[in-house]
């Protein structure tokens, strides 16, 4: 059985990406990562879901990003906007997220023996965060066959975006099909105590538009 | 005055890497990594070295890469091997280690809005680790530049390798010239408690050819 190392936020695209690598037959390892993000809430649902579908392991690493803070994510005192289509980079976007986090993904597939990465970025209904676009991932997929030791050996990493080229409704209706329960799915970046999404930031604002599209009732629970 | 960050462990490359940025005239912002290595002795000398050095700030992050292993630096029952020169890469590669503290450089840097980073590898006497090449780095600038709001918006980043065309021997006499103390850098992957260094290490055996070659006392205190 192939393996591979599964990015798991808890999240819509997220767990949509792992129940393709599972449709895929791969062997899934999923990584979800701690890294002060407001919405730590979406932890408890990456568990949840990597129970789900009986992935082989779950590693959650916790990483210190709070501690250069430079966005509404990690440094709390920076208040999360609202969501606006098209409207550039907003604050919610986190110095270097995706080569951080790819960079761990990474590591544990060398370990692993893995050639298989899996992220759930897309580049149609997202919040034009630059490590998102298909140019990034294509520029890191190079540089993680110069950075190993199997890259050097002949071998190759492969860096899987399926839902790349989806909108979010497409993503959505794609789940569906694979029988992804949503309501087990953390978007919002400031869920309340008590488990309700705020419904206007952008991850939320994503969210509700890929619902309506997919003319699929929205499970979340909003305040 | 332009900003650099730096990633500074302690030996005896960073520390060169360190003073050549500072004769540059960067204000320097220092970074070391606590990475479940073995030689943790070596993020001691990083904070004598960082005073030292008056860097303008010095930030030490530990990273779980022992969650991970797959290297004698992060799994303590792999044994440390001898230094054969000119023998493939080693079991002290540790996956992915670069591309992860790049990416926090990166992140830091885009955070101060600093253009350049500093990092002390070098392709000529080297452990053969995959993520010391010239087009490992290139690849890397590459992936900086579309990964980050900064580079989107038409700034650029550099990384700078001012060591990567030097011999262990080149680089001592440019340290020398600068006025580097290398008896407060630590080298060796398995310092014994009183501070001594093995001697036989990948790191040891590099950095005794180095100042044999360039005709300068070694310091370093060998068991």
């Amino acid at each position: 059985m192939k393996k591979a190392v599964i990015l798991v936020s808890g999240g819509l695209d997220s767990t949509t990406c792992l129940a393709i690598a599972k449709s895929q037959d791969f062997e899934c390892y999923a990584l979800s990562i701690n890294y002060d993000q407001r919405h730590k809430a979406e932890l408890e649902a990456a568990k949840a879901i990597a129970t789900h579908y009986s992935v082989k392991e779950h590693k959650i690493i916790t990483l210190p990003m709070g501690e250069f803070g430079g966005s509404a994510l990690t440094d709390h005192s920076i208040e999360v906007p609202r969501y606006k289509e098209k409207e550039g980079i907003p604050v919610t976007y986190v110095p270097a997220r995706n080569v951080i986090f790819l960079s761990f993904a990474l590591a544990w597939a060398e370990v692993l023996n893995a050639q298989d990465i899996f992220i759930g970025i897309s580049s149609v209904d997202y919040s034009q965060y630059p490590d998102c676009r298909p140019e990034f991932i294509e520029t890191f997929e190079k540089l993680a066959n110069l950075a190993t030791k199997i890259g050097v050996e002949g071998q190759s990493f492969k860096i899987n975006t399926p839902l790349s080229n989806l909108s979010k409704a497409a993503t959505i209706l794609e789940g569906i099909r694979l029988g992804v329960d949503y309501g087990k799915t953390v978007s919002c970046y400031q869920l309340s105590a008590d488990h309700k999404a705020c419904g206007y930031c952008d991850s939320c604002g994503l969210r509700k538009k890929g619902f309506l599209e997919a003319g699929i009732p929205d499970p979340t629970n909003y305040v």
